[in-house]
């Protein structure tokens, strides 16, 4: 969650009953954190340099991120913003804390200061002061406060690079009510702005559509984090999360992957998965396009998180068609509201987990035998190297490192696990124990999830005493528990309204990463 | 360092004795580590939003930065890089470790086997298999190997956006053996363009010319850590490193508030500074462009950073030539060999340290007074008001934070230091120390330098038992002490040449990050 997601695709499909064909709109938002005024947060963010160059190369458009890319805030930050911005009217109009005056910038202020007393005798309109850093111009409001009062405005301006101060005379009473209530208005509509590109989100999450990705799950933690809130620490919360926002998700890799499908669809990825769908036993919808607001699939704009999001929608409702013409009797149109649905709702793919076919957002995830996972412990010095050799008479490991010294291993084949620990429990140097004994043994302390384990640590301010610390890996699949204690802060009521598919999909650095680590092999 | 310096300004000047005048040529480089191949580092970089903005806004493109920006190695990372390749090199004679194909990679591998055994029985030159990710072509080769020895060539190649494998049959013993040549060969060439801008920057340094820079310090980190080698930890040895890589270094800023300047130069910033230096007592020099090489005053480019060093080199001949005016006899040219410029060399200025006027590269820093600074000690809940409230009466401090409960102060008014002591130490929930004494009690655990500090953790495993540790500060300046204990690995000494002027400028994002800082006030 360092990393930003940087372009938000959204393609929106309606079903015309009548002419039994759809229309679709689709829309590619840049997205920015620019930090619109100076009481907006300024974020910080990571970089991988592959990624920004794979990007670059695939025509996606830097300059207009950064100058035109649309922000965003959570709900946490809009009203942090709208505080700060009432506790600027407020000092507005009950004055700031004095700071002291330096020797230093003494000779400055008085300066400024005799040439506004010109000014106010003059006829002049207007005096512009140059050259005048931000603490300069808070310290000159500071003395036109006690030394004019009423009389005087100051206002900032940029000009030509530098940074200036702007004098004017003030007006009668009402005229300077008529202006604060202007600039009011105008502070108002700045925080909306800054809102941005959540406010489309949150409209997304209170209509209670359906929302179709594809590989969608990383998508979703970064929608989450940058447009309503930061991730929880535990899972359970999490996936509460999650369906709170969103009650209606559909993951067509979750669809490709199920055995209906498994057969006809030899590759999940959404390039290959589109030519898939366009052919027999599948066949494309009719999809009309509005003018100005469409993709064609002739575009080949893939990596476009619009091209992307349409894409999907296309090749959702044609494995829909599809479905419904597996049943007896067939079903000629599988809507977003169809039963037929359901074994696919609310179920997202982790992509390294080869062995679980999902996770449940709304129940238990699937909880696969790992008689063929093993916990070793290892001298320090061994690496990737020694601990392959070892398994390579038993068909090789996949290895999920724990620490320096320890590791779980995945037997490639599951039946060599009796002679695995049968034979290797008797060399020396090494230690071999069963997965389901090693969880065991783990004592209730370290079972704890991470945020309860902080919450301790910071009750009793000591670090925990065992020195391993399973981590998230490919073969340690976190506990599903029933404890839903996340709440929406609104608490409202999603309402499962029938409707148009929403396509969402985010392009984001550390996808890209993934992909270029996938790809270090030569 | 986290931070990226993604612009490099070189301007360079040369004197000519007959016409005594100036040619002028600049260079404005976009500086981005682009990964070039697989084996070049991939690195990750931090960003501030409002930076990315400003530059944005002020005409910095980014997609040139990103597709065609130069990349840079150090040293150590140079070495590691041809030490990859060789490794590489050695792979393809010697083979590769085996890794067992599961039984999901099995199909896969069969066809793409069969596909090449019909190959090498056809006529075809030449057999592209399509949609061959990294782990599959790895496995590819691991097959051909064993299946066909000597018999075909397999080569990457990206294809449309997707990866391929391309099989070629083998040519004869010595056509292979040339080939081989050449792929060495285009490796090497590959590393040198990975080196890419070190390369020049290397050639700077062993120029032994006179740098120059305007308000440098953060720049020479910068382009130190980027291009050299990572920054040492202790203060001492960043001085001998800087000093070791750079030996004639001239800061225009520690020029310009030196005794003689300080009354014709009010303000060191960059584009006042050439207004300055363009009118009486100052005056420009001749200097003559090279088409299309060079800037002119009135392009008005600033924050690109070949501009900016332009003007650095315009406002350091301008303030020479009014160093040599100040002379008895008057000097008419002051060259950059001129023993004028002795007070001025190898002297750095930091900007926030208002009564410390340079840092030393070469000598003791300044030591000045720290009879007006104090430790305090207060409570947890404390914030900046408190404490500034508190110091008030006495014309108030500037802070500078140690922990939740100790900070230095640093009174404005230093004549108050003796009140201070008297009155504030009889306050009940708060202690207050002389800045020396503070100093004196820190026994010497607490002294190490940072590295210092971690070669003992790692040695004992322990931390110190001591809670407060003195930060860098505006108030805590390191102690100079005279250990040269770093030495160039090439241990090359610089010869002083007389030649041209070199100027660099680098633009970076905590630079802008300082300049947001600056102006947060409003």
């Amino acid at each position: 969650m360092e990393f930003l997601l940087i372009q938000f695709g959204l393609s929106i499909f309606s079903y015309n009953s009548e002419t039994n064909s759809y229309t679709q709109q689709s829309y590619n938002f840049y997205v920015f954190p620019r930090p619109l005024n100076r009481a907006a947060p300024d974020c910080r963010f990571m970089c991988q340099a592959s990624c920004i160059s794979f990007l670059a190369n695939q025509g996606f458009d830097f300059n207009k991120l950064f100058k035109l890319g649309i922000p965003y805030l959570t709900s946490d930050e809009e009203e942090k913003l709208s505080k700060r911005v009432e506790e600027r009217q407020r000092a507005r109009e009950e004055g700031l804390e004095l700071i002291p005056i330096s020797d230093e910038d003494k000779p400055q202020i008085e300066d400024i200061c005799s040439r506004i007393d010109e000014f106010i005798d003059s006829e002049a309109e207007e005096l512009t002061i140059d050259r005048c850093n931000a603490f300069i111009r808070r310290l000159v409001h500071q003395e036109a406060r006690m030394r004019w009062p009423n009389k005087i405005r100051l206002e900032s301006k940029t000009e030509g690079g530098g940074q200036c101060l702007v004098v004017q005379k003030i007006g009668t009473k009402e005229e300077e009510k008529q202006r604060e209530v202007e600039r009011r208005e105008k502070e108002k509509s700045e925080v909306q702005e800054a809102v941005g590109l959540s406010a489309l989100l949150r409209k997304i999450a209170d209509s209670g559509k359906l929302l179709v990705g594809h590989n969608m799950l990383l998508d979703l933690c970064h929608i989450v984090h940058q447009f309503f809130a930061p991730l929880p620490e535990s899972y359970s919360e999490f996936k509460a999360l999650i369906h709170c926002l969103f009650p209606r998700i559909l993951d067509t890799k979750v669809i490709c992957q199920s055995p209906q499908f498994r057969e006809s669809v030899l590759s999940s990825n959404l390039n290959i998965l589109l030519e898939t769908v366009s052919k027999a036993p599948f066949s494309l919808p009719e999809v009309n396009s509005v003018e100005n607001r469409s993709y064609s699939v002739s575009a080949m704009k893939s990596h476009e998180a619009g091209y992307d999001a349409y894409i999907t929608g296309l090749c959702f409702i044609s494995l829909c068609k599809y479905l419904g013409s597996l049943q007896k009797p067939e079903v000629s149109t599988v809507l977003t509201d169809s039963s037929l649905l359901n074994p696919f709702l609310n179920k997202l793919l982790i992509t390294r987990l080869k062995d679980v076919p999902y996770i449940d957002l709304t129940g238990k995830d699937p909880n696969p035998s790992r008689d063929h996972v093993f916990h070793i412990t290892f001298p320090k010095k061994w690496r990737f190297s020694d601990v392959s050799q070892l398994f390579n008479p038993y068909g090789g490991v996949s290895v999920s490192w724990l620490s320096d010294t320890t590791a779980y291993v995945g037997l490639n084949r599951r039946d060599q696990s009796g002679s695995v620990l049968k034979q290797l429990s008797k060399v020396g140097n090494f230690k071999i124990q069963k997965y389901a004994e090693h969880q065991a043994s783990l004592d209730t302390s370290n079972q704890l999830t991470h945020g309860e384990r902080k919450r301790k640590l910071s009750a009793s301010e000591k670090a925990p005493s065992s020195k391993e610390e399973p981590k998230a890996s490919s073969v340690n699949i976190p506990e599903t528990s029933e404890d839903d204690g996340w709440e929406m802060a609104s608490g409202k009521r999603r309402r499962k309204r029938r409707g148009p598919i929403v396509t969402g999909k985010a392009l984001d650095a550390e996808r890209t990463k993934n992909f270029a680590e996938n790809t270090t092999w030569e």
